[in-house]
């Protein structure tokens, strides 16, 4: 579907703008920009490909690779001492992850999963590129720490998402809404510093990550 | 085979209590202990259904996620300053790692892999879920700790099973009479702290972890 | 082929020596060191095999499992004091990057892959095995190390060798001078220092591992 691709490909592009801004952040030059970019932005489709047993389209539509090459070009050509915020990083990855796990449980719904699967691999996708950025940087996952909610609202638009399955195949409308509601959750929980409960009795600590 | 969906699942439990646990140690929030126990009860044996060809249990079968999810709640409401200890994470990783490198020897066989690279895939099935939990985790991998013997009980008991493969196909007393062995010999090191020899002249290290 | 599988399994051989040698930089034993070299030696055929979508050779051919256990005895057994080196890593890294960047794209192009795409899987082989070794290895990986070019004579192989698609299939004198042409560029830019340029105002940082 041409819908699909497309939001497919701005979520290559957002994820891969994190990717390169950290990788700008860590020192590495333009080649680590657009590799890093690279693996952030194609790896969440790369493992959801994987699993659902297609060939990564990553591969198979080389347009993907068109995302990541711009990206790193924009943070290279625009960066002027970027890398002292951490902001941009957090609103592209937040856009990319809103994107990724909404489309991811869509891809997976229609390669016949059921639901439960489906929005498992559609969090799986969202949160599979920031992962792998943040191992090979060689830093705490943004996705354990503790002190902001990153995969509570991939959980909600992958439900969201599986949710609407049962009254109609989603379309463009049901993904879009769901992912804005993941934006915008991920971008308030940032704001107003939202947090979830620790085990008992556990030392809570800061951020993991800076 | 039924016997083989319970050890699975039983697998799938222990490696998710041991991620729950560290994350719980790492001080992540609930959901970062669901995540970090899924990847490591569930990532095993993805990577051994995706190199084996099948569409990856953890997916095919949602009943499986039903085990972290109990192991994160579990976690969650019953320790009490457990993260100060250090035992409970080795035994359920000692567990886990009896249980998914003899079934996961299993399951190549029966895919028509021969015994050799069965024995292999028992191995990478047994050591992955660990492994993924520690990178993620960003610690030194248990794995590689020259203090004590990890891969060793893995090799053992892939092999057992892949060698049973010579006389009947691996069944259920098989199985759980190697994954006993590889239990006991793991505790057992840990208790005595058997160790291996390292490259001459070259420095020990202490436990690389903790 | 014949040939490939012998320049394949030689690659897997100077990954794998690489793997074995940061292993007992790394204080590990010798479990860890073959493990490690495994890893480093197989990883990045893994990847490619797996997103062609063919059984990974490593385990459907298990005479690949030769290369990492020479490996591993040869520098248990021949190692006095090297773990203070650094230069033979780097340089049995440089020779497994050039034969896998440029093998790997081979496969790729074989399995049907347009030129762009094969291209890009031969640099993810290439980098792949010894990005998996970073990882786990827990130290910053090479592959992103601002001060040696670690990638750009992986792109150029896989460039060379995808090029070569347009006038005829890649045969082994193309593949070895492919080869040759990245194992010297790789060798010349660590003892020249070549460098590539930063994103404007950006701080330049040392060597980051080691």
């Amino acid at each position: 579907m041409n819908w699909a691709l497309t939001l497919d490909l701005v979520g290559v592009f957002f994820f891969a703008i994190s990717g390169s801004l950290l990788a700008v952040q860590r020192g590495y030059d333009i080649v680590g920009s657009l590799l890093l970019g690279s693996l952030t932005g194609l790896g969440g489709g790369v493992i959801r490909d994987l699993i659902i047993g297609v060939p990564p389209t990553a591969f198979a539509e080389p347009v993907h690779l068109a995302a990541p090459v711009a990206a790193a070009a924009l943070v290279f050509f625009l960066t002027h001492g970027i890398e002292r915020y951490s902001r941009p990083l957090l609103i592209f990855d937040a856009a990319g992850l809103a994107l990724f796990c909404t489309t991811g449980t869509v891809k997976a719904l229609e390669a016949g999963m059921n639901p439960v699967a489906a929005a498992l691999l559609g969090v799986t996708t969202g949160v599979g590129g920031g992962l792998l950025r943040d191992v090979v940087a060689n830093r705490d996952p943004q996705l354990f720490n503790s002190s902001d909610l990153y995969a509570v609202p991939a959980f909600i638009g992958a439900t969201v998402v599986a949710g609407a399955w049962f009254t109609a195949l989603p379309n463009l409308a049901t993904v879009t809404i769901a992912a804005a509601v993941v934006f915008a959750f991920r971008v308030l929980s940032l704001r107003f510093r939202w947090r979830i409960p620790h085990a008992k009795g556990q030392p809570r600590r800061g951020r993991a990550s800076e």
